[in-house]
């Protein structure tokens, strides 16, 4: 691209948009240009930030045209690199942040309307106000976009109850890459009238579309709930007590979260106000919570039953049952600083991995045998969402001073953990997508059959290539 | 196509899936050449009874090169034409029918693998047999096959709950249109690597390739249900008495159903056994089932509640809660008799059709007016799943002798009611899925830019055309 060329685009994004938001100072654009975990720095031609889906599709039919490829961004809080530029300068961001109106709410239908760019936390907020409930919830909440997390079918910590994001999604309004507008916003159950685009374009991440609004279902708001921590002596004991739970509480069971005996210890060590909620050690610990659309007492009884059956199966060596909501927080505070607790003692080799849930224990076992040949320096932080079969498997040092040797040798780690994890039939990214950081990975464990009809599919509907190049596929 | 062309290909499927498999007498085609509902009879090439996916694999590659078109078919019980070939003697008929092994069941995980061509009712029986439910339930089950729940996206009494089979699918396995075979028998609930081909390939109705197995969702089953039929002053009166239902109980309504009181005449003129269940006549009845995996007691009370709730309230007159399972088996009884009663009184134009629940009422109020201003003769059998904003309203004639002459007139008829759906933001075909029925219908009512983009896919995907042409695009 000549710079006269460069200059000319940027004009007419500019009456497209308004020169306000056509961004290209470096300082401007910088937090675009640059990932969450700060691992992917790109540098745009321009940061373009339309108003409306008229202008979205706008600037998608001109650079359709002009051949200028686009990085469609929300919050950019994701964790793979799907929503920054690369060092081309030839990539424009166009973001959907001020597509951030909440467009209606309809309560009988039990559904929300919003716009790409509205922030997950305010959607809760406006769920919330309507005495209904948005169940995705996830760290990222108070700067994640509804655009970005239908992109990447974002999952969370209520999946096992509610689904993921994908699940939530009724009607899509989206640009698609020729700057057609796909008018997809209904708010309907039921509607077998062909192809699924919608499906489609939920976990994309931006290479088949823009998504722009987004109709969304609601949940009825539990009006009890209870939280409980359990002391396991074994993972295979994990599996087991959630399928007992499940039986006993059938979809009150709203979270299954494991995490092993040195999460807890390094959130002790590295986080304040964290202490041990139980008098001694256990291997592993579950935090269980439960909701209902009924009184307390009768979720309470049920929790305490369900604890007493794990008890005296020794599935459960000891527990903690919240009392109080203070009481709850503080046990999800330990969950919710693990991660925190891990990047606070040194660089960890990431996995985002899933497989069959009865799976687990085996895949668990087999990952840390090969990995402790493999790499004697290195140890396991285990924890996830064992409810969906996600585990954040990620890989430190035994010691502080070891995570750099073992980080340098990540692409190695990378490979034992995914090549046991795709015996297993499982996901090599559970539900941070593929982005940049697993794209070429991918192709190594997905067959070629399925790589082949995603390349038919993306040059069906983007023939030019200009939708969020070099990510996913 | 010559004879002797013709007779080499059946020459060369014989080979594939042996002599026996391949069916050319008319009296052997004769019900795989013929829908359900009677209204499209084809005539095959023949009918390929391939018995395992290399089969399948193998017929599908000989198809492509030769550029023989094929109908997919499970159990032959859609209605909409999807799964019979045309009448130019040219189309093989591949049915999944051998293809009814039940794989594999996995406790811990929730899931169960099973061929195309199990029954739904075996497959519900054997989740029912490891103490699980298998939610997917309808008027078929006892003979229609998960290749075609699948391909059809089929929907049923429970979708309120449980969802679509869509929600039930976590993994498939597929013969895509080149004669690949997509191995997709995951067990995951969470995989966000790349697009979502098993999304694309649900309710696509046969046209972009043949699901051959699937890994599906099994569920806790019920310990405790309720069953009450309430009568209702209103339509309104129902969508309100539906939030108010779900706010008390939450996740334990299993369906809400709703009829006409002229649905419940007909049942109990026309059909055995089926009785008034109230004292005085009521414009509207809803039936409600609600299941928890706790014990009767505390379900019960719940159920009394919330009817007293409603009472109060007047949107509800008078009520049964049924006492015990036979009581229960009774109110269903009438719900699931209603076809059969409509079916009895003489034909009908028939709708599938959904709008936002909150939009039902106008729709009902406005399709009334504009069918009684011109079809003065016409009268509508108004009966569906409420919960899910799906009727089947099916338009007769006031009288007996009145149905053939509105009959007469569907495409008018149809034209009303669609025009109406669409303006309400709802589909022409909520469950039933596309087929020939409603394939030029379809392309009044999806925007051209959607119609484009399925356009795109399916030559994607199947390039030469072979995968059930004619069919949903």
């Amino acid at each position: 691209m000549t710079t006269t060329q460069a200059t000319n685009d940027l004009l007419k994004l500019s009456e497209i948009v308004g020169t306000n938001h056509v961004l290209t100072a470096a300082s401007d654009v910088e937090s675009y240009a640059t990932d969450w975990r700060g691992n992917y720095r790109g540098t745009p031609l321009a940061v373009v930030r339309p108003a409306n889906t008229v202008e979205v599709a706008a600037v998608v039919k001109y650079c359709n045209a002009h051949r200028i490829a686009i990085v469609p961004q929300a919050g950019n809080t994701g964790l793979v690199g799907g929503s920054v530029p690369d060092q081309s300068g030839q990539q424009i961001v166009l973001s959907v942040a001020r597509l951030n109106q909440v467009h209606s709410v309809d309560l009988h239908n039990n559904t929300i309307t919003v716009g790409a760019g509205v922030i997950l936390q305010t959607l809760q907020e406006k769920a919330s106000e309507q005495d209904r409930l948005f169940p995705v919830s996830l760290a990222a909440e108070g700067s994640c976009q509804v655009g970005g997390i239908i992109a990447t079918n974002a999952g969370g910590v209520q999946v096992l109850k509610y689904g993921n994001t994908r699940e939530q999604v009724l009607g899509v309004e989206a640009v698609l890459p020729n700057g057609d507008v796909f008018e997809g916003l209904r708010g309907l159950r039921k509607d077998n009238t062909g192809y699924d685009l919608k499906h489609l374009l939920v976990g994309s991440e931006g290479t088949l579309g823009i998504i722009t609004a987004a109709t969304l279902k609601l949940w009825a708001k539990p009006r009890s709930q209870q939280t409980l921590l359990l002391a396991l002596p074994t993972l295979p004991a994990a599996v087991e007590a959630l399928q007992i739970v499940r039986d006993a509480c059938g979809d009150r069971v709203t979270a299954f979260e494991v995490f092993s005996r040195w999460c807890l210890e390094l959130a002790i060590e590295l986080v304040a106000n964290i202490a041990d909620p139980m008098q001694s050690p256990s291997p592993w610990y579950a935090l269980i919570e439960l909701s209902d659309s009924t009184d307390e007492a009768a979720l309470a009884a049920l929790a305490e039953q369900a604890f007493g059956a794990l008890f005296e199966r020794g599935l459960v060596t000891d527990g903690v049952i919240a009392q109080n909501q203070t009481q709850a927080a503080a046990l999800w505070n330990i969950r919710e600083h693990i991660p925190e607790a891990e990047k606070l003692y040194g660089k960890a080799v990431k996995h985002d991995i899933s497989v069959p849930i009865s799976a687990i224990p085996q895949f668990v076992d087999e990952a840390e045998a090969a990995l402790a040949a493999q790499f004697p320096a290195a140890r396991v932080v285990n924890f996830g969402h064992l409810g969906d079969g996600n585990l954040h498997f990620n890989v430190a040092g035994k010691s502080r001073e070891d995570c750099a040797a073992v980080f340098a040798q990540a692409k190695s780690v990378n490979a034992v953990v995914y090549d046991l994890v795709s015996k297993h039939q499982g996901s090599i990214s559970a539900e941070h997508g593929l982005g940049q950081l697993k794209r070429e990975t991918i192709t190594h464990y997905k067959s070629s059959v399925e790589i082949a009809a995603m390349r038919a599919i993306k040059a069906a509907l983007d023939p030019n290539g200009i939708m969020n190049p070099g990510k996913v596929i």
